[in-house]
């Protein structure tokens, strides 16, 4: 029921973050809706298509539908609001990122995965609406680039899993997942913390890596 | 039967579309029949494998196959035929489009899905072929943008799955839904309607916003 | 036992360049090891969703997300050696796809599809890695255009599941099929061999068909 809930709230927060990208992209009230939803329930599609759990929750259950549509239409009434909390965004964002991480490795358990494959699949469940986002309005998917979103996703769901595995005691074991890979999602995002890129032995253009105009 | 037809009819249609689109973007014949398959079926294997009917329809049966090559192989020989015949494909895309929505409904409704979803999942259906065959030719998706296409889908699976669920006699409601469904695309295809943007407070570059070049 | 280590086999090399293409575009280290899994095991997934396979092989089996991790390890150390080695990873790309179509193919055929759709999807376990890879970095997929490479899996996969259909002798088909399929793949690598483009009556830009710049 909490978790159900906590699932409920991540969804919204998702959709916002879609719902603004599609306003800016001058999309109309409906894609405006589209990207919402997509961007707020794929991952958790995947996820449960995944493990064979058939209609996924987001297709069978009504309320995802309404909250990814309450959030399209704040944005599409509102879009100054969302800039001007980008900030709590931001927040809501990365709590969302690892309580979806959370959820989708407690799914891959109860389905049977290992502890390993089961962190993997909690990252998808937390990346997956983010990558759907960027890929329909055409971006590189903004996980794949040198923000740590991934990997705080990979840190929630690695903790959820191999501690339930193991039998630790769920709820702070359940806790200390989100907690963590929220923290570091936002000690990521505010100190521009970033992973290391490969050393190409040249580039076509004959600038140093990492030249802004090389990342488009 | 007559669905089954319908729905191989709605095959060739989208799948010329995408071989149309193909052969502009200078694809081979082979990229030609992929995208005409890709364009004609994901949208039913999206409905099929969100419900858990594996190996979906479109993969079980040859005949899905066969029409998407033909209209691969026409698109090929015959490219002026396309672009000559522009105005009555626009006519049968806005058929296939309503007969779509109306079958993805349909199926979903007796696969136990409540009416609001499978509403959605008819719209699915219907838009599912047009967005794969954007992405893989990496363009923002058509339903995305300022027709109305999406909504029109919507129309006709809301109907049909609505209808069908309050027990409403078979045929007036589905051939009602086909119909008000492809009404609405040809309406708003040939009077240019479309839906009300978002205002966004300012745009990055002072144009006003729909300034053309802003939609790229 | 032996397939499996194939699968394996394929599945590195898929990483390899997929990790590659993650390098040269300035992905970080994370993001080089989730396009290395994505293009080594999209395909293979995909096959498994549309068969009602779940949790599909590389998600239930760790051993994929060690090799491709690896792989992408390996392009993020030393980027100079898959540059230095291109040659020979044309080569086992190759044979990656010849038998990664094989075993697509066997497995469908095994789930009761008839032989022609088992080719097909044969065919969509070889390619789908290489288009999620393409789709992920924002590029037309490159099995749409000009090279040979979707016939080759295409001619891979269709023998081995007509001869597995009719009964003939199960290595000789299997090996035949992996064989052609390869060789087909690298004569057209490397003799440039391509598919015919449809004639379109005229470009927008009033350029012969097949300018570069209209290919992007």
């Amino acid at each position: 029921m909490l978790l159900t809930s906590l699932d409920l709230c991540g969804t919204f927060l998702f959709a916002l973050s879609g719902a603004a990208m599609a306003a800016e992209r001058r999309l109309d009230l409906f894609g405006i809706l589209m990207l919402a939803f997509a961007a707020s329930v794929s991952g958790g599609i995947i996820r449960d298509v995944l493990l064979g759990i058939t209609p996924p929750a987001a297709i069978a259950d009504w309320r995802y539908l309404a909250v990814a549509a309450f959030a399209g239409v704040v944005a599409f009434l509102r879009p100054g609001w969302i800039a001007a909390v980008s900030g709590p965004v931001a927040v809501f964002d990365a709590l969302g990122l690892g309580f979806f991480a959370v959820n989708g490795a407690l799914k891959a358990l109860n389905a049977g995965l290992n502890p390993l494959m089961a962190a993997v699949l909690g990252m998808i469940t937390a990346i997956g609406g983010g990558i759907a986002r960027d890929i329909l309005t055409i971006r590189i998917p903004m996980v794949l680039q040198s923000e740590i979103y991934a990997v705080a996703a990979l840190v929630s769901a690695a903790i959820a899993a191999f501690g339930l595995y193991f039998e630790l005691p769920f709820w702070p074991v359940v806790i200390t997942a989100g907690v963590l890979g929220t923290s570091l999602r936002l000690a990521a995002y505010y100190r521009g913390w970033h992973l290391p890129k490969a050393r190409l032995p040249e580039t076509r253009s004959g600038k140093p890596p990492g030249t802004p105009d090389e990342r488009e």
